[in-house]
């Protein structure tokens, strides 16, 4: 029987776990999402592969023997296991939100996923255009914690605050007075921060806290999952030493 | 004038800058590094470019087309102005200190040279066996502030604690006690990381004082540049907001 694979599209309703250790976190997370998984004949069947494989045709997921997905799917090479799975959007809850203006890098992206789920960030708001969150480079490189966290695309940011108009909002910028250890911290918060090249326009000034994450000049500035993950840390870091 | 062009090695005493705009932070930082400059002849001599040559020719260095060295250098194209510049190798200077453990990610490496230098570090020890600092990849990651440290490699931890026996050594774990907020910050300081992988020993606890950054369950650890980025702005922020 002839399997249909399709090389990854952002309209279709499925993406791919690229690696048996993604597979296996996605399994792990969210196993209702995984469709299916693909094995090339390369693979050798011992130890976690093994384990997964078996865990899989247990929950009824099937497991397919197929080296044309890893021809579609992964040229490259260096992948044994590749799972599908289902695209879910969620919508955005109430409370402490990350806000992405912009973002235009896969890996970066999946950068800032795995460290808002390290700090404990569950709803993350991007603002169109933006790079598709179920590329799998972003599955990938989040590490699975993308099956964490509720996110929500926005055509623009007046339509991501007129959902939540209570959210403090903190804009991460350039050249403004209020360094970040300063800043006063209310609940709930949104943390923003603009294109990798480009940043955030100087107008969100006008409805937003601005903040600075204060560096040298040996640098024009940090990169984007540094200084998401920093404001993050900080924001963040009174509860994680009060809750043990 | 046929020109001898090597593809990048460790044991060579030069190394590369991919690009034009590293290749201009390479010579606005160190000049004297810099020997030749490498057009290839599908680069449009406008704009920033017609600049940065007018500046080459005027310093002394030359600019010479030569695509061979684009198809040796950087066979995957998109890349149109090469600096070939002379290693250089600096011992460190007292004060504080960044030390890296056995990195072995290029792109990580570059990550933290970058975030180093905006944090105001001019030191990065790193212990052996590592990726190699001057590595193309490690320089353009670095966005050229590598041209801003002295980096020093090392044998083993031991040898770097005898020639700086006096700094206080924080070793950055997991499953240690001490949170990051609720370190004592005493000065000069070495802040200690490990492998991507692997971490430090815990052995590191009997010699260091032994430092968390506190993260959810949901993932496994926060990935190195990211935790070094962090530790650098809570060691460095007082300073940085007494500056101005």
């Amino acid at each position: 029987m002839a399997e249909k694979i399709s090389r990854y599209k952002h309209d279709l309703p499925i993406s791919y776990t690229l690696g048996a250790t993604l597979t296996y976190e996605a399994f792990k997370l969210r196993p209702e999402l995984l469709e299916k998984v693909y094995i090339s004949s390369e693979t050798q069947i011992d130890g976690g592969i093994q384990e997964l494989i078996e865990n899989l045709k247990a929950a009824g997921i099937p497991v397919l023997r197929n080296d044309k997905a890893f021809h579609i799917l992964s040229p490259k090479g260096n992948c044994y296991v590749i799972g599908q799975f289902q695209k879910e959007r969620k919508k955005l809850s109430g409370g402490n939100h990350l806000v992405l203006v912009n973002p235009s890098d896969a890996g970066n992206l999946g950068t800032i996923i795995r460290t808002a789920a390290g700090f404990g960030f569950e709803d993350l708001a991007i603002v169109s255009p933006a790079v598709d969150v179920f590329d799998p480079k972003v599955v990938r490189a989040s590490m699975g914690a993308l099956f964490h966290l509720r996110i929500e695309y926005f055509d623009a940011i007046e339509d991501y605050i007129k959902r939540f108009p209570d959210n403090n909002r903190y804009a991460f910028m350039l050249r403004v007075p209020t360094p970040l250890p300063k800043v006063p911290i209310q609940k709930p918060y949104s943390l923003i921060f603009g294109n990798e090249a480009t940043g955030l326009p100087e107008s969100y000034a006008d409805f937003c806290q601005s903040v600075i994450i204060r560096h040298t000049n040996s640098i024009d500035s940090l990169n984007l999952p540094m200084a998401a993950g920093i404001a993050m840390y900080e924001f963040t870091k009174e509860a994680f030493n009060n809750y043990n």
